[in-house]
C-alpha cells in the first residue's frame, strides 16, 4: 500500500530531509526509523522536497509503501506518537501505488521570512533571518522580475558538478510587507540545490544597493554561481506547499 | 527618568519573571544585567507581573528608573542587542516619576493555549500544552460562569502563606476554538500566585467529567487549594496584555 504523508518540522536541530551516506539526524531518518519500528523492517520513504539543513517545512509531502493492517489515520498516530515534538504528521492517505511524492509535483512554495531592526520577534525567532537595516524593497521587486519564467538558474546552484538540466521554471516571486518583516515567496516547478537561498542573498544585496535590479540578467546569462550573491542563512527558509495535478 | 518598558519572552528557558533569594535565570535578572551594564550601576527593574517559571509573555510590562543621557530608543536598541534572543523589548517609553508597572495596573490579561489530540504544532509547541483528548467545551465555559464576578479565589492560591486578601475581581473568561485547538483568556485585575494555571486546571477537570460545572460554587466557598483541581502546566500560559488607566 502506497501512502502520502504530509509533513511539518521545525528543521533548526536536523541535518535536513535527506538520509545520505552517513548524514544522520535527518527529518527523513527519523520517519524512517519510527515507520521500520511499526513494520518490522526497513522501509524508504521518497520526499517530495529535500530541505537543507536547518531549513522548515509547514507541509512536506513524502510517499511510503507499507504493508496493510493499519489504517492511515493509525498509522498518521503512530508516527506522532514516536516522532520528536518538532516533526509532525498533519496527515496520512492511501494513494494510487504508482505516485511518487517527488517525480509527480508539478509546483513547490517556499517562502523565505526576513525581519529588519532590533525587534526580536522572540517567538518566531528561529524561522526568521534577521538583517539590521531595512533593504529598498521595490528594488528587489524589479530584481525579482529577472528572475521570474524559465531559465537556466546554474549561477544560483551550490551543486557544482550538477550533471543535470539546470533549467528551472520558477512562476511566481511575490513580497508581502507587515511592518518590519518581509516574505519572500517563490512559486517554481522545481528548485535546484540551495536555489531559493542564492536568490534570496542576491535579492537581499540589491535591496542593499550593492548590485542593481538588472545586473540579474548578466548573472543568469554567466552560468556562473560566483557571479550571483551569497546564499540566505537556512534558518529563515520554509517549505510551504508541494502542489500536485488534480 | 522613570522609563516604561514592553517586554516579550520565551519563558521556556527561565526560572519566571521575578529575582528572589537564591533565584538566578530571570527574566528580571537578564534585564537588569543589561541595564547595570549600560548605567555603570545596579538598577532595579519592577514588573507588572510575576509569571511563573516557564510561562511566556507577548506584552509584559515593567518600569525602571535610569539616569538620563540617553533616548528612549537608545536604551531600547542596547536591550535588544544585549538580551538573549529570547527577551524582546517591543517598546522604552519615557513616564511620570510616580509611575509604577504593577500599582498602577487596573488589568491583566492571559491567555492559556491548549491543543488535543495527536497533532504537534510543531510551530508554537513550546506555547501549547497538549491533552490527548478533547475536553468539553461547553462544560467548560459553564464552570467559568462561576468564577466571573468578585471572589475570595483562596483555593486558587498556591501560597498557603498569604497573608494579604485573596480576594480578586475575574472580569472575564473568553474562550476560543480553532480546531483542535482552544485558547482560554483571562481578564482580571490582578491575579494570585498561580491562579491562572489552577483555575485552567480546575476548568480542565471540568470538560473532562471528572467535576461538575456547579462544583466551582464550592470550590470558591470552601477557601482551600486542596479543593480545586492540578495546577495547569507552565508552557501554555501567555502573558498578553498589562492595561493602565489612559
Amino acid at each position: 500500500m502506497n501512502y502520502k504523508l504530509l509533513i511539518e518540522y521545525d528543521g533548526t536541530k536536523y541535518n535536513g530531509w535527506q538520509k545520505q551516506g552517513n548524514t544522520t539526524n535527518t527529518i527523513q531518518g527519523k520517519i524512517e526509523d519510527v515507520l521500520a519500528r511499526m513494520q518490522g523492517h526497513e522501509v524508504e520513504v521518497h520526499g517530495a522536497g529535500r530541505t537543507d539543513a536547518g531549513v522548515h517545512a509547514k507541509e512536506q509531502v513524502a510517499n511510503v509503501h507499507l504493508d496493510g493492517g493499519r489504517t492511515a489515520e493509525e498509522i498518521r498516530v503512530y508516527l506522532n506518537k514516536y516522532l520528536p515534538e518538532d516533526i509532525g504528521i498533519l496527515d496520512v492517505s492511501e494513494v494510487p501505488g504508482r505516485f511518487h511524492s517527488r517525480l509527480n509535483a508539478v509546483e513547490k512554495i517556499y517562502s523565505y521570512h526576513l525581519a529588519f531592526g532590533e525587534q526580536k520577534h522572540v517567538f518566531e525567532r528561529k524561522f526568521i533571518t534577521f538583517l539590521e537595516e531595512k533593504p529598498d524593497v521595490e528594488k528587489m521587486k524589479q530584481a525579482a522580475l529577472y528572475l521570474e519564467g524559465e531559465h537556466d538558474f546554474r549561477s544560483f546552484c551550490a551543486n557544482k558538478r550538477m550533471k543535470k538540466t539546470t533549467v528551472r521554471k520558477l512562476y511566481a516571486v511575490t513580497f508581502r510587507e507587515y511592518g518590519d518583516e518581509l516574505f519572500i515567496e517563490y512559486r517554481g516547478e522545481g528548485f535546484l540545490y540551495n536555489m531559493v537561498r542564492i536568490m534570496t542573498g542576491t535579492l537581499i544585496e540589491v535591496g542593499q544597493g550593492k548590485r542593481s535590479p538588472k545586473e540579474i540578467e548578466s548573472i543568469l546569462r554567466g552560468r556562473d554561481r560566483s557571479l550571483a550573491g551569497p546564499t540566505a542563512p537556512a534558518r529563515g527558509l520554509t517549505l510551504l506547499k508541494v502542489i500536485y495535478p488534480q
